[in-house]
């Protein structure tokens, strides 16, 4: 069955953004530092990157990653479908893109899962995206990519999940510039 | 030379402590979740906890602990010194105990290296404690136990760090019940 993975990258202190976020520097200032392993080839093939069909996004993530994104979305020449959690559709969306919108959480979820075609579904961030999932108990496996850094201050990515969520380590790898982490969210009733 | 490790258990968004601390449950309702790994002792050997020859601790670690710790402190059978951080020595320390007194985490970082004896000095907490010796750039190593926990709410480990501390990650280690992360603290001239 298919699966839902939250998979983002976090800074030990648990931020998943910097502070002193622009347009500019959408990962707020130095923010860039969580995303340095996704760049080097090395540490890719270490990495835990989970395999998808479809990913979910929340609608500040589009707006600031749009034109780095352009059409073809997050996974570039894959264009793997994209679907933005967002109350309204913007009305600049490209032609020809990967891009569908969805009112709330269940929605986008429910969606991706239908254009995944069986395989599984990501959902990308932001932060708050990623705790409506959780909190709407949506989200299967959470897939960290923690960062050897101390932010001290941005935005976390934790900030809105209920109490007392149990998980269950599945995967641990190291790489040179993050520790790759699989967990699977446990049920509530534990 | 003998580095100084800060060793400590942390659920994976951050949190020390669970919420709801009361002398009866010092680790906040639930917070005990923490020291589940410590106590089975397969997962011990997988953990790297840090060889020893003195520790240092917060005040207020001392004050929740003493009556699980007696004389012997922290280290039991071993009794390894432990030098607590303290504006005053209380009145009630037990008679032939393991506890000294420094009024400053330099201090206290300077006495436990004293009677360390050439080995490593473990700084076992509180948060705030950690912290300060983070700041006073006297912390070499964090060894974190990642326990598979979202509490929503405690105290957190870095709360006051200053900002963008960067570490180079030494060791993992995938057990059970955590994932034992070693890490070296980076100079700030980075």
């Amino acid at each position: 069955m298919s699966k839902v993975i939250a998979d983002i990258s976090m800074s030990l202190d648990g931020f998943v953004e910097a502070d002193g976020r622009t347009p500019e520097e959408p990962m707020g200032v130095g923010g860039e530092r969580l995303h340095e392993w996704f760049f080097d080839l090395g540490e890719r093939a270490v990495a835990d990157v989970p395999a998808m069909g479809a990913m979910v996004a929340g609608r500040r993530t589009y707006d600031a990653s749009l034109r780095f994104w352009r059409a073809d979305g997050p996974s570039g020449p894959a264009r793997l479908p994209l679907i933005v959690v967002s109350h309204s559709v913007p009305d600049d969306v490209p032609a020809n893109s990967v891009y569908e919108f969805a009112p709330g959480i269940e929605e986008g979820v429910a969606l991706a899962k239908e254009a995944a075609g069986g395989q599984d579904v990501a959902i990308m961030g932001g932060a708050e995206t990623i705790c409506q999932g959780i909190r709407a108990g949506l989200v299967d496996e959470l897939s960290i990519h923690l960062v050897p850094v101390l932010f001290g201050a941005g935005t976390r990515l934790f900030e809105q999940v209920e109490r007392h969520v149990h998980l269950e380590i599945l995967r641990t790898a190291q790489g040179r510039e993050a520790v790759h982490l699989r967990f699977r969210v446990l049920p509530r009733e534990r």
